[in-house]
């Protein structure tokens, strides 16, 4: 459908203003949104369609793209974006933290806005999906309410969130965390965060007028592509995201002492390496010891000096453990520290444990939960409640309002890959949950 | 002893030539030496002295020397040492690898020559005793003959061997080993060594004529330090080589797949570091498995991609295995691929090994061991065969004659560290073992 700018004074003559639960209706003027309408679907094709577009700014010759975070990719897909929102008859915005926001007003403005979104940028080489689903499909749900001259009660604002890959920028400046010191790391980009702000048309002066209020926003809600193999697998069409996991990263170091390979016995070594793979291995049998989704990785290692003749006397390596309980993260934690202590005193080592980041876990809201799956069941879609492993921006919008995400099957589990996809059908039923779950959330008070 | 250039001459005026045995002698002429000279010892003040003088020669601020083969201090500390083997009446000649050969006639000049020696360049950052104990022992061993005026009846050579610390190149030029190819490859000193053997006296273009045949030398001795802890924890004075250990270096590649730490359960994970850690472990219990003193070590590992939050998909890591009988290292070996091939189909990875380097095993000569037992015996020392589990410029020599090697107590086992040190005492002990051995070497007809 082409823009029709005229269309934004529509809006406001609403005609069945405050008249919920209709479920037979005509379109001829604009009206308030009943919680339910359940023949109303998004445009699937034309989703696709904005999808493939963006997919050309910071296109990679061997697929999917290197949209980094404040990268001329980055700012000219920001522009095609702008386009769409507008093309949805969304009063667009940018906020100080560069953040692109589409806002609709509602039928009764005294409400709390609902907001629902994600993020355009990628990592390097990433994929076609990450993130510009959500975006994506968050604009065509606008469009779709807009074309069908439906009015929420609530205020909407489809936020893109910027710099979501480099640290979940955006939401973090709207929840208050970002600081200034923040502002001058250097992302990968190639410009500190500071430069990249002003490059995307934000202001680092201002990122206090970015900042909202615990309590100030109804609720958020975010699609999402699952990032993991579950869904696909198990063959199931909507995740109903249970909270985006907590996330505690520690640097283990390991003192041995490094001495000749060839001249120390066996029985007299004091080998850094053998005890970090006894480590590695009882952090997996720790881990997979009680029922449960979390995980626990080791992902970096290194030995020192690192020579083949000579037997490691140091090794660093992360240990990172995730799951939706803090409190199950501490127990582990506790159970993996005291068979360091073990295998310290049997390999004459010592173990030392530096936290190096702590996410706590963000729960979505139970309400929140029940609306989308009731909404994929009326769309005769399966569903399964799960955690999000990955970040995402809602979990920094957890800490302002009750938060959903929906999650769409990932093919093969592959994420932050040129191979990332997600099949059209499974991207137009994500952003038809979207659609009704925000219909339902209109009409719901949760506050 | 003052340099006595005329002193060269007297050797040829020989008493004794021809009389074997004779345990009570006095010194008034150069007379061929008996198999036993009990009073005999080399004069270990001053040996200690050239150590001490040695010393200066790449001193780092830190303590023990960076003395790399074809650096400046190298050719400087070769200057050094070659004045001491003039001091020591030898007839020095540098051969065409750069080895520095310190000749002395003997009585029977049909026989073939005994040489004896070691190398003095170091690591970086080294100590100041790995080599030079052996070098300036060898020289101090041909003082003390000189000075006794005692000739043996094999031709003596005290050799020098450059670059032992870089790959045995003066060592593997004697045999013949030392390839064209390996001519351009660039040494710690920057200089290929092509360009170090001109350096340091030598002509790349005539290495032909440095080889030895095999069969052309008598017997070969070194004394060397330790280098490791057992001797000093055991307290034994000596110890009696048995070998240099094969030493067999693989490099092995595990292959998995990366995924997203958070988003990938453990149960679906293909972890080439959780493989790596199994593997680790088994080589360690497979190599302590079987009773003697084989020792095999992991000492270099890289995980890939290597980031806390992705799932390792690729570990390359080192496999080294030493001993000094070839067979059990296939053997420990074919049971490490068995454990490999195991740990892969359970945890969904690959193993593949690529041997990098293989050194067969050097056994020393039972006879030449038997001689080094009963001299230091007769000293009044005590004694361990032991297996080298370093590399020597023997384990070259052993393809050319029957070697023996002598060695002494390392403080704490450590080498190749500004903290190594052998104690005056073993250090004039060693000198006096070789001494000793060398002089019944001399009557034992080996060959």
């Amino acid at each position: 459908m082409p823009e029709e700018e005229s269309m934004n004074r529509r809006e406001f003559n609403l005609g069945l203003l405050g008249t919920a639960g209709a479920l037979a209706f005509c379109y001829p003027v604009a009206r308030t949104a009943p919680g339910s309408v359940p023949e109303l679907r998004i445009n699937g094709t034309r989703l696709i369609e904005h999808i493939n577009a963006l997919a050309e700014f910071g296109k990679n010759p061997q697929g999917g793209v290197s949209r980094l975070a404040y990268s001329e990719a980055d700012r000219l897909g920001r522009e095609y974006v702008m386009g769409l929102m507008r093309a949805a008859r969304l009063d667009i915005r940018i906020d100080a933290a560069g953040n692109m926001i589409g806002r609709r007003a509602g039928s009764d403005n005294t409400l709390k806005p609902i907001l629902f979104g994600s993020h355009i940028d990628s990592v390097p080489e990433g994929g076609n999906y990450d993130g510009v689903v959500g975006s994506l499909g968050a604009i065509e749900v606008a469009q779709t309410l807009a074309e069908n001259d439906l009015i929420t009660r609530h205020p909407i604002e489809v936020v893109i969130f910027q710099n979501e890959e480099g640290g979940l920028i955006g939401s973090r400046a709207m929840d208050g965390e970002l600081t200034e010191k923040e502002l001058d790391l250097v992302s990968r980009s190639g410009k500190s965060i500071r430069e990249g702000i002003k490059f995307i048309g934000g202001d680092p002066t201002k990122l206090l007028t970015v900042k909202r209020e615990k309590g100030s926003i109804a609720a958020y809600l975010e699609l999402h592509i699952e990032q993991g193999g579950l869904l696909e697998a198990e063959k199931i069409d909507i995740g109903v995201v249970e909270g985006i996991v907590g996330i505690n990263w520690w640097d283990v170091t390991i003192e041995g002492f490094a001495n000749h390979a060839g001249t120390t016995p066996m029985n007299n070594r004091q080998d850094a390496l053998l005890a970090a793979a006894k480590f590695i291995e009882a952090v997996n049998r720790i881990v997979t010891s009680i029922p449960g989704r979390q995980v626990g990785t080791v992902g970096r290692i290194q030995a020192l000096p690192g020579a083949p003749n000579v037997i490691p006397g140091k090794v660093i390596l992360s240990l990172e453990l995730r799951d939706l309980d803090a409190a199950k993260i501490q127990m582990l934690y506790q159970k993996i520290r005291a068979e360091a202590g073990q295998i310290a005193q049997a390999s004459k080592v010592s173990f030392d444990f530096k936290e190096i980041n702590i996410n706590i876990p963000a729960p979505t809201d139970a309400r929140i939960r029940a609306l989308i799956d009731q909404s994929a069941k009326e769309l005769g879609l399966t569903i399964k409640r799960m955690p999000s492993g990955a970040g995402h921006d809602a979990q920094d919008m957890a800490r302002l309002a009750p938060v959903g995400m929906i999650f769409i099957p990932s093919v093969g589990g592959i994420s932050h890959s040129p191979k990332e996809f997600s099949r059209p059908q499974d991207i137009a039923n994500g952003a038809n949950v979207l659609l009704h779950a925000l219909l339902k959330l209109d009409r719901a008070n949760l506050a």
